[in-house]
């Protein structure tokens, strides 16, 4: 309950620096249970699959999927946030090994828009 | 014929950098002819005016449209670009008085796209 009174009151750029840093420490679901609004949208690129994903517990469910396929890690480097607005984009790059496909290198853009103190839309850039 | 071969070979981060300097420069129809494919996607807020236009000319008419409707420009930022992979992101800070509308401040977010040494998708991210 208290979170969520703090969450409320957030700034963009303090939910861009609590994102960056749970993300950091490898808190992804947590980020999701403390920062995501409930009507969350989590878009990847076009015809890629889970494209669209909307709602809390989907993206929690979308995000819990990436991480047990997860074999290792090699690199997780996730940049300081740049805020416009109510929005902010961070840089990630990764190299990450998956237990079905692999190790794979990624550096991608990720946009988040702000709305009442949570994350209500996230977008994520890469190479195809 | 030399511009246009120049154009393919840049990588991702040549043209953020030329992009970002000939934004600087005023030169937001000059850049929209040297570094965009023929089959640019320029996407803006759902919702808002013109929000997917397709194609060189269509993307030179809407930014001509944009700028002839500029009455004065207080400020104009443009962040440096940040790559990733074949993205990249810049902020943009405007403060502009237009003939239309009268004076805005726009903080947002552009992530672009490039392939073979050009902009092929743009996305504008801002308040609504």
């Amino acid at each position: 309950m208290e979170t969520q009174e703090l969450t409320k009151n957030k700034s963009t750029q303090e939910v861009a620096n609590q994102w960056a840093q749970m993300c950091r420490e490898g808190k992804n679901l947590d980020c999701i249970n403390e920062l995501y609004a409930e009507n969350i949208v989590s878009r990847e690129m076009p015809g890629y699959p889970e494209e669209i994903v909307s709602g809390k517990e989907n993206v929690w469910n979308k995000s819990k999927k990436w991480l047990d396929n997860v074999e290792e890690y090699h690199k997780g480097e996730i940049g300081d946030p740049i805020v416009a607005g109510n929005h902010f984009t961070s840089k990630m790059d990764y190299d990450v090994t998956f237990k079905d496909s692999g190790r794979m290198q990624m550096k991608e853009l990720g946009v988040f828009e702000v709305k009442d103190g949570q994350i209500v839309n996230e977008q994520f850039f890469y190479s195809m």
